[in-house]
Parts: C-alpha cells; sequence; structure tokens
C-alpha cells in the first residue's frame, strides 16, 4: 500500500468531520478509541481488515504488567513500581526512553483494571510451565527474564504476563473483548478502510485522511488529531532492507495482513522523526519444555553465548543479531526431551567430539565447552553467563545431540519494535523533538518501551498504555 | 542547531537566485559542487565552518577506488571491478544498495582521474605497513578486509586504499585540494554560514533555503535543487540515542564540528525516508603495529570473535557491536610489541591461568581459548576464525600480558553512515521510495556503500563519487 501527503488547500470538502480519528483496530487503536470517547470526543476507529484484532489478536495475548496487580496480588506475588522499573531499564536496551518507562510501571496497576472494566476476563491462578504462553486458561506467568541472570540480581523478580482467560494463545480474546467494548463505546467504526493519505496543512499541521473502502474515496476532518495505530512493519521487505535487513531471515513474521509500515511511512513524509527503527523481537523457543534449558546453545564456533534460561526473546535476538542465525542446542541423554514448536535433533554423537565432528565443528572446539561448562556446574555455577539452578546440569551422558536453531531451518519468530517518535501523551515528535500539531501515535507504529531486549508482553502492554493516553490527548486538542 | 522547514507561501521574496545551492564543504559538497558548475550551473555552497574541508579534512584521506586505477596499475596491482564488487557485496553488510554498489565498482578507475584532475596529488607507491593511513606520502594501502578470511577466498584481493601524497594524515590534502579546485571554478561561497530551514512549496517541492551568517538571515531559491552534504551525526547525542546509543560509550568521536545530523534532521523533517541510521563505522586499532595481529582477541568470556588480523574496522564493530565492548587483545612474550594509538597492557600473568585470574575470568575459560589455538596454529591453521599466515603462531612464552580494549579505557573511534535514503543519481527518496523534487544528497547525511562492514576510504569514497553524481543531477533539473 502506498501513501502520501496531500495539500490541504487542494482539498475543497470533506465529506465528514470528527473529533478523533483513529487509523487501525489492534489494541492500541482500541484503547485510543475507547480513551478519546471517554473523553468525550466524537471519534471514528478505521480498519484495513474486514474487522479489528489486527496483530494483537494473533499474539500470545501477554500483556506485560506490574508493580502489585490485582491479579498479581490474588496470586501471591509482591511487586512494587520500583522493581519493575529496576528490571525494565536494566533490560529493555540502549536508548530506552526512561520518560515511558516511568509512566509505565507507576501506571499498570490502574491500567490493569482499566483492561477489566472493559471486558477482559482474567482467572486468579498462576502458571509455572514451558512458555510464556500458558496452554492453560491460568491468568499470570513469567514473561521475561527477571529471576535469571544477570536481572534476578538488578531487581526483585516478579511475573508479569498477564494472560486473558483462554485456553492457549490469548491474544483473540484480548481483542474480541477490546473490540466488543469499542463496539460498545458509541465510536464509528469503519472496516475494510485503508489511510492512504494524511492531509498537511501549510504550517504542517495534520487536519485530515484520505480514506478508501473497496476502491472508493472519502476525506475526512479531525478538529483533535488523527492517531495512528497501523503496526509495525515485518511484512514491508523494502523498509526491512532499509532498516533490518537480518529480519527478513526469520521464517516466521509475527504480523497480521496490515503489519507493512503504512502508518510509519505516512508519518515520516509528514515530517515526523523515528527511533530504534532497526530494533526487532527474535523469538528462539528452543528451551521448551523448560527442562531443555539445561542444554547448551553454542554458535557455529562451538562457543556458548548466553545463560540458556534466560527469555525466548532474548536467546533470538542473541542468535539471530549476534551469531548471525547460526547455533545448535546441545544436549547429552539425561537432558533430552521432545522440543516443542518442530525443533528437530540434527546431530548425535557419542561422545562431544564425535558430535561436533558430526556438526563440523574445529577439532576440540565442542570439547571444551562441554568440559569447561561441566567443571563449573558440577559446583553448582556457571560463571560465564550465570545460568541457575535448577538448570545446571553437567552433560555426560551419552549419546549427545545437536538440536538445530539455524535460522534456515529452525523457527525464529521475528517482529518489529521501532517506528515513529513520539512523547508519553502519545503525540508525535519531528526530528527536532518537537510535538507535530494534529498527529498521536501508539503501538507498534512508534517506538515504545522495548529497544532491543524483549519480554513478552511489551507490545499489548505500551501499545494500550500509551493508546490510551493518545487517545485523551487527541480529545483534549479539538478545537 | 535547530532546523525547521517553512512553507514557501510565507517567503515574500528570495534574497538572491541560484541553479544550485550545496550545503556543506566537505568532499561530497566540493565534489557536488565542481560537477554542478562543470554541468553549467551557477552554484553556490554554504559551509558552517570558516573554511572549507569538514570531517574529510580531519581523516586519513584514504579513498577506497579500484577496479584498476592507473595508481594500481603504477604499483604493479591487478584489479577489476568485478572482482572489487564481489569484495564489497561480501563485506559491507546487509541491506546494501546493489545499484549504488555497481555504479561505484563500474566508475571509480574514471573517478581517481578526475580527482587526480582536480589537483588531488598521489604518489605511485605502495606502502605494506602498520596502518590505513601511512606514515609515509605512498599513494596505495591495505584499507580494508580483502586479504583476510572469509574474503580472500570470495574476491581477489587488492589494496584499494588511495592516499593523497602528504606524510601521515592526508584528509587535509585532498580538502585542501578540492576546496582550491571549488575556489577556482567558478562557483560562490559562503562560509561560516549556516542552512537552519528548507523552503518547501505546498506540492512538497523544495525551492530554497533560509541561510543564517552571524545572526542576519537571508533567503536563497535554488533552481535545479539543494544538495545536503552536511555529514553525519555522531556528535548528536540525542540522536545516538535514537538510532545508535552504543556510538555514545566511544571515547572518540571522528568528526568536525558540524556533525549534528543538521541535514538529515532537515531532509527528515521534509518529508525523505531514511536508511541504516543505526550503522556506524568502530575503529579497534590495536593491532598496530601488524605483528600483533598474531595476538588473541577475546571478550569478557575469555573466548576469541573474530579473526585478528581482520581490518581494525571490523574489529571495532565486533567488539562494540556484539561483545558489548569488553574485550583483551591477549599476548605472549613473543608476540609482545608496544602498541600504537595508547593501548595499554593491564595485566600480566605467568601462565594463561594467571592472566585470566588476573582478568577476573571464570578459571579454565582463557586457558581453553588458548590451547585450541594453539592446538590449531602449530599445524598453520585457524578453523574458527581463519586467520592466515603470518600470524599464526601459537602463544607459548611466559609472560602472558593482555592489552585493554574495554570501551571505557581504549580507543574506540566512531562514526555514523546511515542517512537519508538516495537513489544512485543522488536524488532524495521519500518514505515511499519516489525522488522527491529539488532536493539532492551525498556523502554522511546519506546512507552509502558500507551499511555495516566497514573499509576505511569507503565514506570519502562516496561522498565524493554520489557528491558528482548529485551535483550533475540538480544542474539538470534546473528550470
Amino acid at each position: 500500500m502506498q501513501t502520501e501527503i496531500l495539500d490541504a488547500g487542494s482539498i475543497s470538502s470533506f465529506d465528514e468531520t470528527v473529533d478523533v480519528l483513529v487509523v487501525g483496530l489492534g489494541v492500541a487503536g482500541a484503547s485510543a478509541t475507547l480513551s478519546a470517547v471517554e473523553s468525550g470526543a466524537k471519534t471514528l476507529v478505521v480498519e484495513r481488515a474486514g474487522g479489528g484484532g489486527g496483530t494483537s489478536a494473533m499474539s500470545g495475548g501477554v500483556i506485560y504488567l506490574g508493580g502489585g496487580t490485582a491479579l498479581q496480588k490474588a496470586c501471591g506475588f509482591e511487586d512494587s513500581p520500583e522493581e519493575m522499573f529496576k528490571y525494565l531499564r536494566a533490560s529493555v536496551g540502549l536508548g530506552q526512553d526512561e520518560a515511558k518507562l516511568e509512566a509505565y510501571c507507576n501506571g499498570t496497576v490502574e491500567h490493569f483494571d482499566w483492561l477489566v472494566a472493559n471486558g477482559v476476563p482474567y482467572k486468579n491462578t498462576f502458571y509455572y510451565g514451558q512458555s510464556g504462553e500458558p496452554p492453560t486458561d491460568d491468568g499470570l506467568v513469567w514473561s521475561g527474564s527477571e529471576n535469571v541472570a544477570p536481572f534476578r540480581d538488578i531487581a526483585k523478580p516478579a511475573p508479569r504476563g498477564h494472560v486473558a482467560a483462554v485456553p492457549g494463545a490469548a491474544g483473540h480474546k484480548v481483542m474480541s473483548s477490546l473490540c466488543q467494548a469499542v463496539a460498545n463505546s458509541g465510536a464509528a467504526q469503519a472496516f475494510n478502510t485503508i489511510c492512504s493519505a494524511l492531509v498537511q496543512e501549510r504550517d504542517g499541521t495534520i487536519t485530515g485522511v484520505r480514506l478508501e473502502t473497496f476502491g472508493k474515496s472519502r476525506f475526512v476532518r479531525a478538529r483533535g488529531g488523527i492517531i495512528l495505530t497501523t503496526g509495525g512493519f515485518v511484512l514491508n521487505d523494502a523498509m526491512l532492507d532499509a532498516y533490518r535487513p537480518e529480519a527478513r531471515r526469520c521464517q516466521m513474521r509475527v504480523a497480521a495482513d496490515g503489519d507493512d509500515g503504512s502508518g510509519i511511512r505516512l508519518g515520516m513524509a509528514a515530517g515526523a522523526g523515528t527511533r530504534h527503527l532497526d530494533k526487532v523481537s527474535v523469538s528462539l523457543p528452543v528451551t521448551q519444555p523448560w527442562d531443555l534449558k539445561r542444554g547448551l546453545l553454542v554458535n557455529a564456533k562451538g562457543q556458548r553465548f548466553i545463560n540458556e534460561d534466560a527469555y525466548y526473546g532474548r536467546l533470538g535476538d542473541a542468535a539471530l543479531l549476534r551469531q548471525d542465525g547460526h547455533c545448535w542446542l546441545i544436549v547429552d541423554d539425561a537432558i533430552f526431551v521432545k522440543p516443542e514448536y518442530g525443533f528437530e535433533v540434527c546431530a548425535v554423537g557419542e561422545t562431544p567430539a564425535e558430535l561436533g565432528q558430526e556438526l563440523g565443528l574445529p577439532a576440540g572446539a565442542l570439547e571444551s565447552t562441554i568440559e569447561l561448562f561441566n567443571r563449573h556446574a558440577v559446583l553448582g555455577a556457571d560463571p560465564l553467563f550465570g545460568k541457575r539452578e535448577p538448570y545446571l546440569q553437567p552433560l555426560l551422558e551419552a549419546p549427545f545431540a545437536a538440536i538445530d536453531c539455524n535460522v534456515e531451518s529452525a523457527r525464529y519468530a521475528v517482529f518489529t519494535l521501532g517506528g515513529l517518535a513520539t512523547d508519553v501523551e502519545g503525540r508525535i515528535l519531528d526530528p527536532e523533538g518537537r510535538p507535530m500539531r494534529g498527529l498521536y501515535g501508539a503501538g507498534r507504529s512508534t517506538s515504545g518501551l522495548a529497544v532491543g531486549g524483549y519480554s513478552s508482553g511489551l507490545s499489548l502492554g505500551d501499545g494500550s498504555f500509551f493508546g490510551r493516553r493518545a487517545g485523551k490527548a487527541a480529545a483534549s486538542a479539538r478545537l
């Protein structure tokens, strides 16, 4: 989908006028819409698909919330905004937006209640198992690296993955609930409708859009603002080439059809700044069941490169971006269990040396890696990477095997994190950091909390949280 | 310096009209200016400093050229555009612009002659020594990783670093020559002059600029186009935070005062697309004298991570971006020579184990790395990373030492590579890849040949090469 900017002077009249126009009905768009309506704004939300949901509906439905939510309390976990902030500050990556982190950590107890009030159901039970997306309908899970090195020494760990009450992937439940709330809210909705142009005044203010429904165009003016919540760009090869070409190598692009970066391109063409367009979340869910965390993830040189008990979002990032997508999970007979998600054994050997040879590794390379790990594991330590009990088990029992984690053959799941620059109120910023007039954004068309190190639930989390703020800000700006 | 976009309708009259206006007088600006004048355009070049030169003048002055230049031939080296293309395609990184690479490899024999014709002097001698910037006035050097793994197996190696005839860093010689040519060309020049705004028509065309000299503003219209050659953004902390925060950790930012990204921000605010704003060149010149390439570069886990005979631009990239800026060069007594550029020994031990302990490495880590390297080095091989003779020497002679390569204490030299999106004619592209009207760019305000893997001379190379093309294109576009 190609986009453009139209000069307001060239539009003779608008077909319709609203206070707030929201582009995209994923979790950010739904939250923005609900919030704009709460603020009394006449709101129209448009969605290019035939119904709401977007990529949010296809996701695991984990929402990263904490600081002592009702659900955390009901499950018996202590948490505080301060500990949550410490964890996120240490884990989300360099170049993070501290103001957003702070607002978020101070606000998600209330935000959880808001989600519940808008119909998202949660069961007050905790699931400890093999996945960030429980196969059950339990409400709370570990969805990040809170209780592993180095983070457990930085912040008091607490599980913060809030999962809507439905067995398995819960994104559709989150979105069917919020879409129902939108339908009941009084906001107008238009499906099968794309926003192909922004209308810009000579002073730079965005005052409207061109919408297209089955080839028919109309112009809508927005007195308060346009909110871009169109998702990321992982389906746009040209944008990936320009910002993060490695992503094209992944087998699975986590996306609904709309994730072609249209909103990012609209914003950029209107003169918006961007942040972290190179950042992606890459999942490598090879350590499921979790007992496979006892294995050793080694690169093409036979070297370890991360504590294998880290969350799979961190494993994928390290494997794809630092090891060029070439690695294996090495296990012995005592550790081996059948992996989930289609990961497969690609080599077996009676000794580490034989396995190394099978893998084409230089003589001695895999042997010395295993020897060094074993030497410390028997003492209950992993001084190289800090992997913790119960995953410190020396590899001793033949046969030894390699589970294939190469990007060409194994499941790497990627989506983009970077996008338009916004402030904590959801206002889109120009390249000098000044708010643009009439233009707002949230969700993965913007750069949010995670700028590298991912924990599951941060995207639904910041999309909904800052979506609400954008809705409120746009509603307040109406003339 | 803050920038903005002005509506053409708000400018009552221009103070001056030219055909082509070039912003910035580094190597890209000088080349664009000369080329615009060659094409018959009335040209004005403005520079914020008191004279021409910019970051190009502070550089080593290496220009990456090949395919069989007069200088390569005079020094007895064979090369071809095909081999040069093979090397660059394999080395410059994912997401490269193949059309630019092709145009460049096919064009630099002529481009070298053009540089000579414009007064840049070269001595027909080859220098094999410790540096990509010879301390002598020799003309040709190795300035990339052409003759090391994996590139020497991909393309026939040839030295392609063309260095102007002056002892030591030659950037000032390149620039004094080209600036003299600009002064003689008939182009108008304005120094101490910043371009703080672009003037944009309602249809998006860029038709002029606001210039400021010692606080006094004037408006200049350009009938053909504005060419942004303002350099990179390594001095702009906010932009580094948004695009490549790791760069802020480097001790040395390779930049003249102007490298604050003003041209990139101007282009973005006008609606331009960008490419690879996260990409940087990071030099870690620890293997100088070159005999230090016999040492082992190890990370904070005691693991090797690159063939140490790779060019220092690749060492820095790997060390900062993949090893978080924590590593040491391990040597034994037989290898040690005093490093250049202020690198210093930070730990010594009678055995690898003792040295590892001094460095705080886990017991056994450094020992196994050295043992594995030695085991293969005595057989003349480095199967892990492919380091080649004459740098394959087992580490055996006590004492052993670590040369500090940590980013906090050692010299990492960084500059930015990404920028505005341009085509092979130097036209700036919008986020959809369409050429913008009236706006051109070259040099490090744009994304050029290197999008990751650097070889010295690529920036002066593509800046001058595509600067010429931008000058020609803008001149041809004049009304």
